[in-house]
């Protein structure tokens, strides 16, 4: 595929899945649905293809990235928001999508239940110092917006708190947005059934064991509770600053390529290039060509 | 090649490249050397298919890990410090080798030139708080030896506070180890020439001068005065807790190679295996067979 034509559909794929203005209903989002895709043959081995190639792309635009931050001028970064229900597949997209970047400029943040010295502090105290530096992608697995899914969902904090963290969510992700981080978010949508199989694989695989808690099966039962409580955040907080995705993710194949595609579709848009300096590249190269080792002989009292 | 045979090697090899009880001289150490290897055709294919199988296994120890730390136990991790003249590879390493492992589970860290809120503190402050929790790969591109490296020979700091440091640095690292932290430290050694050489290629691709430092050059003007700084770093840390080893890295298929087998017989040393729960599986199973839906509504008024 052309690059250009790889670049226009990702810019498809990202307006079929993004939150628009009015909001949400995922009731009427199939989680077993590939919007942007006609039928595929041998979608897995398509996919990890694919994800070879767009990942090799993405790798390409990180680095270009983290060129601009080093060089010192280029104060941008990026941040990946992932959010799901248990098994949405946060920890796959994380192990298939973020893992074809560059290691040493991704920072990923696992948020769990907040530690008694998080919570004696404002709920984003947590998420701004999680924030990524100048040439770094971000990645949250999970994220502030528990704050207004878990939280409401089992009363953690009183109504009134929770209701005025949707307008503190938005401030918040606007100034980040202002000063250089381009915000995405993806909910990976899946389920009840396919939450039920993927639970039961756990249990018939030992090695899965220690993902498995019984507390999950809590939030299952309150099922329709996060439905309304994602659709509520989602549709409250999908803005121009920092919008919202929902992807499928009943099929693991399309939601890797689905949020890769998104990536590549923010990142182009960063018009990312490489910095040029002001180097005497003439001159540097006369002095490389020309030096010998030191005859300084080091500390010989040291060894 | 059979599992063991594939541990044996890696076995031989960290022993042939690790710094013993009598120190090392690096000017007998030949960078372009690849020791532990007979001839190999097509080096680079053959290093590239060895580094996805060696890869996928370091993986699965990395996954093992990080469940047992999630699982609420175990409290291990594994630090590998990276340290080199400019150009030896710590990027490229972090890339290909590092590469290979989930991002979740790894900490990648670079430390530069101080800031004055580091200078400010113990030499060690800012290392202590870059170590990895408990189920991490941390990984630092640089690292407290600098402060024995760089602070010894631009004398950034007087002889008698970086002469102490050796001392402070190896009891540093035994109470890391103790705590229990598999500290791996890998110097990647490049000759002089190749160094030019590298430095040559940056200036010819303008995609690489962000890379280029004209301070390195200075760094390369005291060339033997870092080989002597190195080989007294390495000889006096080199300890049972926290063992140095010299990576022959003027071939960077080799020393992708290298590293990624020192890795492995470190980490299967661990002998990591899953956290063995205490899931009632039938009754989980029952519960996840049998459950439907919540009939709760959610809160319809947050809409």
């Amino acid at each position: 595929m052309a690059k250009d034509e790889a670049l226009a559909r990702a810019l498809r794929v990202r307006r079929r899945l993004r939150v628009g203005p009015h909001g949400v209903d995922l009731s009427r989002l199939d989680p077993g649905a590939t919007p942007g895709l006609s039928t595929v043959k041998d979608p897995k081995a398509w996919s990890a293809a694919e994800l070879a190639t767009l990942g090799e792309r993405l790798a390409g635009y990180q680095e270009r990235l983290y060129a601009g931050a080093q060089a010192g001028a280029d104060r941008r970064r990026v941040l990946l928001v992932l959010q799901a229900m248990d098994c949405g597949g946060k920890d796959g997209t994380v192990r298939r999508v973020v893992g074809t970047l560059n290691p040493q400029g991704v920072r990923i943040t696992s948020f769990g239940a907040p530690s008694p010295q998080e919570l004696a502090h404002h709920f984003l105290w947590r998420i701004e110092a999680a924030t990524p530096a100048a040439g770094f992608v971000g990645v949250f697995n999970r994220s502030h917006y528990e704050d207004v899914l878990a939280a409401r969902v089992r009363s953690l904090v009183p109504k009134k708190v929770w209701r005025a963290r949707y307008d503190e969510i938005n401030d918040f992700e606007r100034a980040q947005a202002a000063d250089g981080v381009t915000i995405i978010k993806v909910m990976l949508h899946i389920s009840f059934e396919e939450q039920r199989a993927r639970l039961l694989a756990r249990l018939d695989d030992p090695t899965k064991h220690w993902k498995f808690h019984e507390s999950d099966l809590d939030d299952r039962a309150r099922w329709d509770e996060y439905q309304e409580a994602y659709a509520a955040a989602l549709s409250r907080c999908s803005t121009e600053a920092a919008p919202w995705y929902v992807v499928p993710a009943d099929r693991k194949w399309y939601r890797d390529w689905a949020v890769a595609n998104i990536l590549l579709a923010h990142l182009d848009e960063l018009k990312l290039d490489y910095p040029t300096g002001d180097l005497n590249i003439a001159e540097l190269r006369k002095r490389l060509e020309s030096a010998e080792k030191s005859d300084v002989p080091g500390d010989q009292g040291e060894h």
